[in-house]
């Protein structure tokens, strides 16, 4: 999979791309990123990106000369692949578009400094807008980092445990149910006798059923894609009444709602 | 602010803190970052900081004691400051949890393996979980990059213009207006007249109208938390009847109820 990045500061990408992951992926030629110095294709003595704003205000905001050149000269004029800004103002990224991403050869990625783009190069250039969360960054190379990370998991071979992506949060579609290692007891602390009997049914049915309430007390919002089975109803309704936690009654709500 | 953070890769935090607005923040003395590494306080002789699950699976488990040994002796038993958590089955990080987070003096970030932490470390050790998105990362150390900018952008005096953070997306409630620069004309594609029109209050009201379109186009989400004016909502209703988009009727029932 090919990564072509443009940035004003392709400087702060190679230490993270060499780390870990993201490294063997590379070796292992499941993953190639360019980067791309928008200044480059910047025409002026000074190598200008960006300019005041007409209308007035703080900030500055991105050229559009420079930006079209850099993305047309690399990909040509009519991109085969699509051509996705990093912004606050595009769709939230989450694992399910993480892994639609997956599927494609070749992505563009164009991080920007959030003061703004000029907007000519949002109708005109860009294919689609990405946001990895409702907050305010200086620019989009971390969350191009982020989305690279992402994607490249999803690779069939990049990550060194074939089975190491499946049960992780979300691609279950719940949160992750709790883990423990060695040592059995740290400070009196024990860990779940369960875990340690060697039941390895009642094991998973445990560790569905951890990752189901995690899931239904932190995040409830997720239960809105996910199947729950009868027998996860059956659990959740239970558990909940017992817990006496002062969300149970719109828990039990949204577990009834979810039966009918 | 002091940030403490606690990583099995400090390598790849000093690249990005020494760009822009990270780099100006520590040379003002608004931001500081203490990296420390994990497996320093692994106490065998491999540095051993992760282990297999207890109850199989996948993927290793950071492992208790060197987590907690290495917060409880840079913080002490007692840390004065939260102990934060970056995974994935935190609360989701937005704008609002950043200003929360700048008003304190100091805070500790614990970057793992997403692989899993053993559930002693969640339960004992840590004050807050905190998400940057649903998506899942090889580890904690870009979400803990995100986190330190998002909050340091927010400290007064960090970025270079005073008035940069005000009309950023988020920091009115509502996704940004689109901007222009220079040229007037490019490739045909003109900069909005008002732009150039020298009228303050038309420019003003343009630019906020636009900022409601984007976000009730895109983020319509984003408008439970914004008090919309009543010359907001007129404007809205208008321009959602004439508009025709798919998403009208929707649109004006969401106004609508805001409105009882």
């Amino acid at each position: 999979m090919l990564f072509d990045v443009f940035t004003l500061f392709p400087e702060v990408f190679p230490t993270y791309l060499e780390s870990s992951i993201l490294k063997r992926a590379q070796e292992n030629k499941l993953l190639e990123v360019q980067l791309h110095n928008i200044r480059d294709w910047a025409t002026d003595k000074h190598h200008t990106t960006d300019d005041t704003p007409y209308g007035g205000g703080g900030g500055m905001v991105m050229k559009p000369e420079p930006v079209f050149s850099a993305v047309e000269t690399v990909l040509g004029k009519q991109p085969d692949c699509p051509v996705i800004l990093l912004s606050p103002q595009g769709k939230l990224f989450d694992q399910e578009k993480a892994r639609s991403l997956c599927e494609l050869p070749h992505l563009a990625l164009i991080c920007g400094r959030y003061e703004g783009f000029d907007e000519r190069i949002r109708e005109h250039l860009v294919t689609n807008e990405i946001s990895i969360g409702d907050y305010v960054l200086s620019g989009g190379e971390l969350p191009a980092l982020i989305l690279i990370e992402a994607v490249t998991r999803l690779i069939p071979g990049a990550l060194g445990d074939p089975t190491g992506a499946a049960d992780d949060s979300f691609e279950m579609g719940l949160l992750e149910y709790p883990q423990y290692t060695r040592p059995p007891a740290f400070r009196g602390w024990q860990v779940p006798e369960i875990l340690q009997s060697g039941d390895h049914a009642a094991i998973l049915r445990w560790r569905h059923q951890q990752a189901l309430l995690r899931t239904i007390v932190r995040r409830p919002d997720l239960l809105d894609n996910f199947d729950l089975s009868p027998a996860d109803l059956i659990f959740l309704e239970q558990v909940v009444k017992e817990s006496g936690i002062p969300e149970s009654d719109s828990i039990i709500n949204l577990i009834k709602n979810r039966k009918d």
